[in-house]
């Protein structure tokens, strides 16, 4: 029942995906880690909930008989092996963005599956995740503004390191745009241009910003900025324009319409839509304190309050007069 | 490691939570259900991943060695005997709304648990939950619009079931608003008044809308708008007027500021505080798909694509010209 | 063809309405004026465009025959006087607010204008005329959000100065929420009750903010939220809640509606919609510029250069490069 | 005092201007019009207020003494010989657009003006006086984003008459946006290139969407969208990227800024700000009502309704109690 996972690089992204797999999701337990710091994956084997070994390579932890799908968090030039062994294990291979650092490999990639006969490989575009481009997906999908002819997709950051090429503007920034321009459009990219706005002088010698154009093979047209250093925040938007209107991302929440004289975003339809997010979060917090012994939520004096409060309530709506509340002394647990 | 859980009441709600404790949340088990209807209990006792014991009683659930903490979704009028149990068997219990349904039986649950000496009970008042009004919550707390004078809160629905009275617009649906009422503000309910506007028609007999209105104890005003028949979609909205400005629910996500001339919403700082959810909801339905066999997400071919539009994009950057883009045949695989 | 109007009052608001009369509105001139203090209406009378008659009295200047229409910005206390005389006289008379200080004096107005037969009398509540609450009527009379049942009114100032009382708040401030209350919903006010929210501290004695329930005579129930040391801006709000739907001002611009699902903005119709202002804006300052020797706006140099880049434009639609612009050098005389 | 204007061309345009400057602006009179339509000429000079001379020709209307600025409405490709001649009559002339047909015409009334030593001519561009086009203008001439980098300019009509061409996309559409990137970012442009997203086919066989280019002398990038069949509405909108932050033009109101982790509209700072057009429309409207014997605004009955009810409200504050309003008979005078 339980989908035991080996995780292969425990960097940053490594630990924050095994704290997902173990702390925040249902059916999954981390077996088996490995890291080019073989001391440092031994020590996060020990902090793993359960237990997890420690394997001094990506081939021995694919291996692994309690290793059911493998996570690839490693440098990206080591991609293309671990990826390459897992699919020869027919295991279930994640592998964080990007597949491999050349087109080469990646054709070696997908050749290896295609001959497995069988999908084994995602990769991490998880912008495809994210409620509002799902959202937006929906909208084009439904055909309500249309066929798309165009889409504005605009990626800014704050700053950036020092160490950030314009060409990562491209290969570590832009590949998400890339990427959902393939996946909204459900097109391929037939030919691409980038332009050089005016230098941002807060990025010293980078240039900073550009502004991509891709061509689609159905003949859409997508413009991607790419900002670095704008400094007021992350703030990742996209329109897609149809024949009979636009939907845009809303500020991680819905779209926002425009159609029929309208810009409009959509109201839930009932109160599981809107509150749903909440009871799953309610419920992982009220799980841990009960595992941890931490603190609770709403207590009994808070329902007590309410049954006190609503009685009012229904008396002052039958007199149409005020009503007086006494909860009496609060007792100190309740503090 | 894992909590085991026990669930006296398998109905809507009941159902809901077995889902959620075994399918989306990490570290809990179903292992025991009870119900009214005991082959109820059986059937979803029977489908509960891992299986659980169907008990006869809710005393027989609560006392199993199997159960470590205790959910009650019966109905209303056995809250009390279920909540009262777990206490005298030293077990934490998260209960449906209402704790209780008299102020003399909430009272009764707080004895218990005072004697007890530590907190078990938690109530079902998931808005606290909700992100957005803890957003509300933060800006509130962090004194950035000043002390609250004031809380204007919205509580509207399309419809409701024919059953639904005058006084369920108080217990069942302002309940949510003066439980928030209490727990934003920080304070306690002194008086309480209620209005009728001019009935809303579509309502038939039902006295709809009502307008509420809540003295807290340290001063501050609350008033409620109920509307629960106003047919464009479950608005939920909520502004907190302080002494030099005020914060509202934004639409599902973040909180909208009045403050220093501005009405503004929040920009997210880096991607994290954008994009944690997704990775979130892209880990769970891998894991899925690992373990049902189902459809991955993006593949080799889409690592590839972007590969090979990445390259392509930073030949155009330094050229300064179009570049062309030739994927190849897309294997059926991918299709 | 032209209104020939004689101002009672050369304070702060006479003058404006003086400026407005003279130098922005079309068919109107300043023949007379009057003031308390001579010596400041002779003053006014001296600059007027085409210059004006300063009379010692109201009297006066209403029975100055070069006067055809009345315009009162004195003190409170003395409307009654003024627009008596005014329909004594047979002439219209626009009265700033209050119509007068007491309910006796009013009426007295209202007799003596009922007797005339004829409407002669308007009073200044100017928020009748302001686009945004006309566009709020317009959507209630359309019935697309059902019968009014509720409204709620925001009306919040930075600051007020030191002589403001509690009893201004009403007389001075919620008076215009109280009369488009009156006009939104074509209804007369029954019942009034006043609460007293927390007090603000940036206020000091003053008690403000103020909560004001309005019954109206069909059942509807209206709010008004007075706040006038809110610091964060000047900042109007009304929301008008129907039996299927709610519409609310936009900032100074459209409505926005909560209907059928979705929260929504309107998008203009069509260019006139959207920049007819802009042409009236356009043209003033023409003329203002012609008559005063002041500076024009966009030039022949800008007419040139649009010119030359949509030749360079439709150029480059042919050809699908990219076509280079040079315009030569730009003659001094459009620096 | 009065500015005197003759108007050449009296089609749809030139009507529209001759309501402007007779019945909405200050200041000014028609004495004059001339029109290829000798008989419309001269219907149209007998309707307007105060009355006009037809002249034959334009010339002669150039020099009527009873004109002392002359607008252009006739036919393009007759601009330039009318801006000439009042040039040589050194009289000021409103031209719209175009300025001339040809870079060469332009060039020449160019010439013309320089001679001349002081500038006659103006151009109707009129987003330039736009309210939200000129607060977009006040962000970045205020430093507050700092330099612009790009403008993301977006130009959208529902649809289009049968002979508008791909080439009018630019002359008669995108002309607008490019003299408003000149002007917003007070730059000349150096390069222009266009693209074509896939055809929206409600156009037909129309090139429609384009997608233009400009390159700015000091680097900026300018990209503007036309989609001229989109059915949704007029959609204008704009956005000024900087090096810290952004600007975007409201819906015909204030301007959205992206600064400080904000995205935020701007609060009026008092009531003038926010209500000050409202004033001139009801001056403007009680003006034409005293004129034409129209119907008056606010009445007597609104102002009496207005104390009665404050009265009332003032007992209720002082008493905490519900006060009822009586206003006795409505006189049919109000009705
Ligand atoms: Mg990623
Ligand atoms: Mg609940
Ligand atoms: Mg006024
Ligand atoms: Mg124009």
């Amino acid at each position: 029942m339980t989908v035991n996972v080996g995780v292969i690089g425990v960097g940053m992204i490594g630990k924050d995906h095994i704290r997902r797999l173990t702390t925040v999701l249902a059916g999954a337990a981390v077996t088996a880690v490995t890291d080019v710091n073989l001391d440092e994956a031994k020590r996060v084997a020990g902090s793993v909930p359960g237990g997890a070994t420690a394997h001094g390579t990506g081939q021995e932890l694919i291996d692994d008989r309690a290793v059911d799908a493998v996570v690839v968090c490693s440098w990206g030039p080591t991609h293309e092996e671990y990826v390459l062994a897992a699919i020869a294990a027919s295991k279930p291979v994640f592998c964080e963005k990007p597949l491999a650092t050349t087109q080469a490999a990646c054709r070696r990639i997908i050749d290896a599956e295609v001959a497995f006969g069988r999908r084994l490989v995602q990769v991490g575009y998880m912008r495809r995740y994210d409620a509002a481009y799902r959202a937006l997906k929906a909208v084009i999908d439904s055909g309500d503004i249309g066929t798309p002819t165009m889409l504005h997709s605009t990626h800014r950051n704050p700053s950036v390191p020092g160490h950030y090429t314009r060409e990562m503007a491209i290969t570590d920034t832009a590949v998400h745009d890339i990427d959902v321009s393939r996946w909204l459009l459900g097109d391929e990219i037939i030919g691409v241009r980038v332009f050089k706005p005016r230098k941002n002088s807060l990025g010293g010698e980078l240039e900073d910003p550009l502004f991509i154009l891709l061509e689609m093979a159905g003949g859409a047209l997508v413009d991607i900025e790419t900002n670095v250093n704008i400094r007021y925040g992350y703030d990742i938007r996209g329109e897609v324009v149809g024949e009979t209107g636009t939907a845009s991302l809303g500020a991680g929440g819905p779209v926002t319409l425009r159609r029929n004289n309208l810009v409009a975003d959509e109201v839930p339809a009932d109160w599981r839509e809107r509150f749903i997010g909440a009871y799953d979060v309610e419920f992982q917090e009220w799980i841990d304190a009960v595992r941890d012994g931490g603190t609770f939520g709403p207590s009994s004096w808070d329902g007590y309050a309410a049954a006190v409060v609503s009685d009012a309530a229904v008396e002052a709506l039958h007199s149409g007069e005020r009503v007086a509340v006494d909860l009496g002394d609060q007792p100190d647990l309740y503090a």
